[in-house]
């Protein structure tokens, strides 16, 4: 199935997307509206992305000595973007958005995540954007944000430091007031910023007029003391250069440089980097120290930070996904037209018989169906993550309200799920190649190294099992948990009508029971350290339970909209449920097992043991 | 702990290495020779190998026009190597060897493999010399087999064709007589071979006086047609340049030529080549086509070359397995230094506490417990196949024959293992590092990319699982099956003993109690395509349950060395077995279920439905 056609019954038939129009906000949409959306992404995925997948991996950025050099090729990618109005898609029609619900952008996005991954990295951008615009004040959101949507400048997000990786309590980056006037200038208290931010994606680079950075640092106490943990982070809005109150470059180059390239295993069409703020190689307006504006209050920094955060693992989970996705078109493509061998006949083989296209043999169509249930079901859990979004801000209070829980609750799922098995995809992809996949002529080695990176970045796995196990199951007496179950029951007893998912709602049930009754055991211990030592497997189950449930309520609108006889993708989905139920959720067991029994293996071994 | 202690304990304490010696082959032997052998070996990895294996990352093999230039490194590491004797470390003393114990010989040459997996391809050299041995006329062992031990040529195995890779009954490569005195040459029957060999390790370089190719052709009939299927194969021995039969160089070009290097994802210190044999561009003596000498009959080719596949098999296996070792050493020393985070205290986390080394966090422990569990286990069980291996060529007569069975059964799994959790193990080594472990600054990724290769080569994990279900477990009646049914029934009856490891006892017997109900089940369809289309689920299973046995079995090695109090090392170990018996041997049951159910999943759907 192509992609657009999978997006069509997942938005469409599965999630209802056009009863969306039904809102004041996206009244003027339509599913032609949507469609216009997706010919115009798809055209320039394939023209200005997926040609030079390959090149940007290749020719990887490195710099001159006074400047970053990347392609030609990204430069005319993010010139096509910017211009398709993408970065501002989701944005009021005043700023010259175009109203576009969230869920219905990420779907538009997957064309230019599928052709190239690392080519553009305009999701910093519009995140950047987004959190000034929730954030910044009037003239922050005019300066920065709007020409963070019309193009002109891009955007990145400053966490980590060298020593501050995900601990992000022990930022050590200064913010000292610019002066006794500091806080009139228009553009928001003005500091002057000393430190280093390492893993800095999109840091440096010529790519737009301006980078606007968004910086966590701390403003020290009374004493010139940092407060420790991460109450005393504030965010600022940091200019690589220098600009007045209309958005125009002032012709000052702030004191932000850019200290080194990483040298990644993947994505390699986007910098990353470390920069160094204030270390005094640009002084600016006569003094060291980077120039950076306050945003919010003081203290507030993480908090602001993480407004957007919900959007960004969506983002990864959606990067992961259709790196997986590619990998899958690939693979597919490859096992049609590649003849290997030939299948075992009544009598054996018949060796002078012609060989068969691998699709033929019984194992190159496992690992086809274990990628298409992977990336198809990451597919719809992002979208549907999307689609809670959009309730969230549009639905009515009851509603926007559940969709924040249920939201809060599935996002570590909808990062973490698709880094973990959308790779697992592209090593099957692969392995249907042979040989041939382990060469540099085929896109799949690449696709499995680009997604490598979706495990790490934006909260490790590790992060995502102690949000959910730690925070996510517990918050509000477990409402959101309880949020989740109704829907899973829902869907269960939705799905008991049909005779050929009866037998697949039974299972999620007793799954998802399976799943509470662990989360209560995993609390009993009164020790926290040990109730998290096994968070990863609690996640890698409950993970593989939401897939069920995804799964299962994907293919009851398949029975839904179907006439008795299903279509090729009918029974495309209809296998992939199937393929789910039967090889994929069993493995739930040997995860639960450790964290009921709050198993200490590795805990109690003493560090010489290992 | 170091490699070294980690051997000394599985070869000595384990596997009572040092009992060979009282074999007359091995008389002179002792553990202090095996342990200078082992000094020399992890000195020349050290000095010669470890230092160079990112260089032979970055620069790749590539082709000058006139030939293969490979970093100045990648000569030294390959001459220390001959000149170590290694070679020909297992070959008799007449022949310059040592007679080494091909148990002993494995280990030595972890230290190179853990250093840098393909900064040499020695392996490839030894395995076509010892091909010779076993097959090749007195000459043919004289001037090619004997060359290569002691270090002037290097050899090559030369099996797949573009067009033909896990199907070698579709070999092309035609071998014609070469005139009426064909059957007259001192150095075997003499033909003239054309086609296209693919995928050839070290098909081409100047590390070596001379190339000596093995490469599967066929012969046609009478009629001039080649006979489908394997058993038209014959093996032909093919040098690049021609010799005498004093195995000096005769100054003639050999009529091979280098077609091309594969550019790979990883394992990039070794040139793998698409080898043009007899197109012309070289004739030689009057005439086009690559001179070859037969080995063997005509039509056993296959037959000669399968002799090498268990040895090769291990040595993947051991492949794989040193790079997760090589990770695991990685990720432990970062995890002991790098400082991140605190513990969670009684009232939470003291932020203005120091931060803690990340060995300090559980999720970072269960991926170094992972990755101790998974690397060392799989070399206990590489280094146990080993030993079969010399138990097949020492051992009297009946201990000779169980040995070999034991090794039939036992093989898919040595290779196939290590191929797939190893990389995982790589994999938490990369996680472990974080953003870190994603940049080229650190080895861990480079580890992952040289390891996906394990699950390719020497037969996929397709091929393995198709021998180890189709035919391993069920040759002579089973008795393979049965054997190591005894095998593991004795361990558990030791085990029970000891009441730290009753528990493990029950569970790994209740646990192969299902592999052999499932064999039994496998096989009820009438139907090999169903009963081999679950085949590697069915593989993952009995690999995982063979692992257990291992694991337990070394634990009672621990057990029965120690005194009541485990020492740092021993603790280790017993942890990886409950590591493995907790978090691993439950899995078991996902991949067994579809077995018994002969699931059909993906072969009933259309291929229109992927």
């Amino acid at each position: 199935m192509s992609l657009r056609n999978t997006l069509s019954f997942l938005l469409y038939d599965w999630l209802q997307v056009e009863q969306l129009s039904q809102r004041a906000r996206y009244a003027d949409h339509s599913r032609e509206t949507f469609e216009a959306v997706f010919d115009t992404c798809e055209r320039i995925a394939v023209e200005k992305y997926a040609p030079f997948n390959r090149l940007v991996d290749t020719q990887e950025p490195h710099f001159d000595g006074e400047k970053v050099v990347l392609p030609q090729a990204t430069y005319e990618a993010r010139k096509a973007y910017a211009e398709s109005g993408m970065l501002s898609a989701a944005q009021d029609y005043e700023l010259g958005g175009m109203q576009l619900p969230f869920v219905v952008d990420s779907a538009a996005n997957t064309f230019f995540a599928k052709a190239s991954i690392s080519i553009g990295s305009n999701m910093l951008t519009t995140g950047n954007a987004n959190l000034l615009m929730a954030h910044g004040t009037a003239l922050q959101k005019q300066v920065f944000a709007h020409n963070e949507f019309n193009g002109r400048f891009t955007g990145t997000m400053c966490l980590s430091e060298p020593q501050a990786g995900s601990s992000l309590s022990d930022v050590a980056t200064r913010a000292e007031p610019d002066g006794p006037d500091y806080e009139a200038d228009p553009l928001g208290p003005r500091y002057r910023l000393r430190g280093n931010k390492m893993w800095i994606s999109s840091g440096d680079h010529e790519l737009s007029e301006n980078i606007v950075h968004l910086v966590l640092a701390k403003v020290p106490d009374a004493n010139g003391k940092l407060v420790p943990g991460v109450k005393g982070i504030s965010l600022f809005v940091v200019p690589k250069k220098m600009v007045d109150t209309q958005g125009q470059l002032t012709g000052e180059r702030n004191d932000v440089v850019l200290a080194g390239l990483n040298h990644k295993l993947g994505w390699r069409g986007t910098t990353n980097t470390l920069l160094n703020f204030g270390e005094g190689k640009y002084p600016v307006r006569g003094a060291a120290g980077a120039i950076g504006y306050r945003v919010g209050n003081v203290g507030d920094g993480l908090r602001c930070m993480f407004h957007m955060m919900n959007e960004a693992r969506i983002a990864i989970g959606m990067a992961a996904t259709m790196l997986g996705f590619a990998g899958y078109e690939a693979s597919l493509e490859y096992a049609k037209n590649r003849p290997q061998g030939r299948p075992l006949g009544a009598g054996g083989k018949d060796a002078a018989a012609p060989q068969v296209p691998i699709i033929a043999h019984a194992d190159v169509r496992r690992m086809l169906l274990a990628q298409k249930a992977y990336t198809e079901g990451a597919l719809a859990l992002n979208l549907l993550a999307a689609r809670l979004v959009d309730e969230q801000h549009t639905g009515d209070a009851p509603s926007a309200a559940e969709a924040q829980l249920l939201l809060e609750v599935l996002t570590p799922i909808a990062k973490s799920w698709p880094s973990e098995w959308c790779l697992e995809a592209n090593s099957l992809a692969i392995q249907i190649h042979g040989g041939y996949g382990y060469t540099r002529d085929f896109p799949v080695e690449q696709y499995w190294r680009d997604n490598r990176l979706n495990m790490i970045h934006e909260g490790t796995h590790g992060i995502q099992a102690n949000d959910l196990l730690g925070r996510k199951v517990r918050m509000q007496d477990g409402a959101g948990l309880k949020l989740l179950t109704q829907r899973m029951k829902a869907t269960a007893e939705q799905a008991k009508q049909w005779p050929a998912l009866a037998d697949f709602a039974g299972q999620l049930t007793q799954a998802w029971d399976q799943v509470l009754h662990t989360t209560a055991l995993a609390w009993q211990w009164n020790d926290a350290n040990r109730s998290l030592a096994n968070a990863v497997p609690y996640m890698q189950a409950f993970g593989h339970v939401v897939l069920a449930w995804i799964w299962l309520d994907v293919v009851c609108a398949v029975q839904t909209r179907s006439d008795a006889q299903l279509d090729a993708a009918a029974q495309g989905r209809m296998a992939c449920a199937q393929f789910f139920f039967h090889y994929e959720l069993p493995k739930i067991g040997a995860w639960l097992q450790v964290v009921q029994t709050g198993d200490t293996t590795f805990v109690d071994l003493i560090e010489e043991g290992f």
